[in-house]
């Protein structure tokens, strides 16, 4: 047998930092419902040419095999690597049965065979929102969409998150504008700039599109355009270049700014230099950052697409973004950022005197959880000093005793110890479940 | 680009029934934490060699592969078929962080290999309850984690679920006592009897481990003895055959159907037909059916194990059962016999009377979701009887109105319409969520 040890890439949480995850997996959940958005679960494969349809991601992905089908007679299954490709095959497979705009989140694990460095995890949890038409979507979704995420991850006990957005007819009217033609590639060198820095992205830019020093300096002067106003646009126009598609760019991109502002102050800044090196984006493209915790990269990133779904026939256009779950949690739990005020669901411990009266104790947990509070009936009759630590131990707020005076709690964090009957008693609301804390780790 | 189809044996719902499935999880959860159970998730991998560690289940695996690791430097991983298998190496491998008995609950996605026929899948939801203990665990959990799952599914909006029990040690007592030594294969060929029928089971104990015609006639007696009290002792007392191992049995097995049903009347029989063919079991062994599906098979099963986990120094014997999410799903799903209410998570939709009223809107459907009632924007400005047949096809109860004479909500079931504050009014508490409901299915 082999030693037991973590496998690279493959996080898990102790119950306490699980607690802390479905924590955040139930809010997540309660804002999208909120807005309306219907919760799908996509099976975890995908036949492997889809999942090398989307481009560049062929390194990432984990075929499956049989252990007894030695002839590989199987079609060839992968594990899907994120949720937009599952998304796209569950809309054409099941169009006639959704109603459009279809609005849906999804909060699953994917699975990526990447080298698992700079904290990149080969499975991990994301949670997406998409609404998707058909045949067309209207612009304000790219205006509601981050918001959606802003007001998600608002709630979630996390550093604050700022979103930047930009707009891919912005970039492409730009770069056709100052004559560069090879637009998906100058935005795949685009997006490296904050890894490599200027004066590499001049060097790729010459040798991957042909760009002369001037193109590559108009190139990086956009990029280095910021703001939350009309006035991010009239910079833009103040480099000297037009085109239809740049305008109708830029008018979005103030839409955006200038509506997300106006319902959540602060919550979004036009950015340039969000590049997004996928090919599918069309329209609004977004990132993002968890204040203080740069370093992380984006959490939450997005776009609109207008043909990544097609059957043919139709067109299924969307927008949608995606939170790296396991990225947050990975800094919140592995950083004590956030620890709940106990490690286990129980509110209440239900001790034994002797094991003649576990019955007894069972019938006490049972009217306890009849009424919504956890309840354990101790699994042995040990001293009661004893039970009482293995409660401590837990984090468990309160014993219960059945004695012959009579039934009485104890809070065994203040001491006091009260006559109670299981069928009325009730602790304070903040007692019933764990609550999330500041850790150690916040006030670094 | 391969055609889009379903996958055999990787089912999906539709928006609607995930509706069905989430509250299930839900309700699944609430009951493992009322009763102080903690949740973990585990990866989806595990090393092959310990996936093949627990015997028999080699033809069901599916191993990965990274596309990109033509040399299979990888070391072999396989996704787990199980939460069992997780659960032993998560035990050995955070022992140190871990209180025990430890009282963990499990709701993930397994996948195993199998040709999917007969209703089997190759991706499916379990829900698994176990309590560990270290070096020891008491015998009364064996009877406090059946009563688990059997309120667990009383909640749960599906048919009622029975509870059958046996015991590993009557049955090895009893074949010893008769003269049947290969006492796990015996118990794989009894197993059997329900699919097989006893003519074949007397001749595959016969050819399977050397039964004479009189064991194999004793060992069908002993499977066709039920009981919800001490007389199934009597009974088996009564076919004339003693020893200590089954007499410790018969007595675990009396405690368990009576102190099951003193706590839950009717949840539990003792049947000594069930067999379990997996080898671990050591004590206690649970199966279950679904009233009015038995086709199914059992739904809920598990037992007491003594061995399944240990690291050499220190052992972790466990008691726990398996809910087969999926199973149930498919039936209650694909048969209609439950739907919800409606068929997305919106109570109400907020109309748009022409596109500079967008703002307005958004700002309404914020001031209700504020309130926790969910709301969505219209996605066009279309006349209202469009935007009210948007809500009402998907069942939407609420259609909102701004208008110059002030805003007006209408339930479009009745076509009640009132005039309504955003920040105050409020739907009846069955409209805030989807139900669940009967479906056609439910009375045929």
């Amino acid at each position: 047998m082999a030693k037991i040890a973590p496998i690279s890439g493959f996080p898990e949480w102790l119950p306490a930092g699980r607690i802390i995850e479905q924590q955040v997996i139930d809010l997540l959940r309660q804002t999208f419902e909120l807005h309306g958005f219907s919760g799908i679960e996509t099976r975890a494969v995908e036949p492997v040419e889809r999942l090398l349809s989307k481009g560049e991601t062929s390194q990432e992905i984990y075929l499956l095999r049989r252990l007894q089908d030695e002839a590989g007679t199987d079609s060839q299954l992968g594990l899907h690597f994120d949720l937009t490709v599952p998304l796209s095959r569950y809309v054409l497979e099941n169009a006639g049965h959704l109603d459009f705009p279809f609005r849906r989140y999804q909060i699953q694990k994917v699975w990526r065979g990447e080298r698992p460095q700079d904290g990149r995890f080969r499975e991990f949890l994301q949670a997406d929102v998409d609404v998707v038409g058909q045949d067309s979507l209207a612009f304000h979704h790219e205006i509601e969409l981050p918001l959606v995420m802003i007001e998600a991850l608002a709630k979630l006990p996390i550093p604050r998150v700022r979103i930047q957005a930009s707009n891919r007819k912005v970039a492409q009217g730009f770069y056709e504008a100052i004559g560069i033609e090879a637009v998906d590639e100058t935005l795949r060198i685009m997006d490296k700039l904050d890894k490599v820095g200027p004066r590499v992205v001049v060097q790729m830019l010459a040798e991957g599109v042909g760009a002369t020093a001037d193109q590559a300096e108009l190139a990086l002067k956009l990029a280095e355009i910021t703001g939350a106003d009309a006035q991010v646009a009239d910079r833009v126009r103040a480099l000297g270049y037009h085109s239809e598609l740049l305008d109708e760019g830029l008018q979005e991109l103030v839409d955006l700014v200038e509506g997300a502002n106006e319902l959540i102050p602060g919550s979004l800044i036009a950015d340039l230099s969000i590049a997004r090196g996928l090919d599918y984006y069309t329209g609004s493209v977004y990132e993002s950052t968890l204040e203080g915790h740069e370093d992380l990269g984006s959490v939450c990133s997005g776009g609109r697409y207008d043909s990544l779904v097609s059957d043919g026939k139709k067109t299924y256009p969307g927008v949608g973004l995606s939170i790296g779950v396991s990225r947050i949690l990975a800094r919140v739990i592995g950083g004590d950022l956030v620890v709940p005020s106990r490690k286990v669901p129980t509110t209440v411990l239900v001790s034994v005197s002797d094991e003649s009266d576990r019955m007894r104790a069972q019938k006490t947990a049972r009217a306890l959880r009849a009424r919504g509070i956890s309840a354990e009936v101790s699994a042995n009759s040990a001293k009661f000093g004893k039970q009482i630590r293995y409660a401590d131990r837990r984090g468990i707020p309160y014993v219960w005793f059945s004695m012959d005076a009579g039934e009485q709690v104890k809070d065994i964090r203040s001491g006091e110890q009260v006559i109670a009957d299981p069928d009325t008693w009730m602790p304070p609301a903040a007692d019933l479940k764990p609550e999330l804390l500041s850790g150690k780790g916040a006030n670094d």
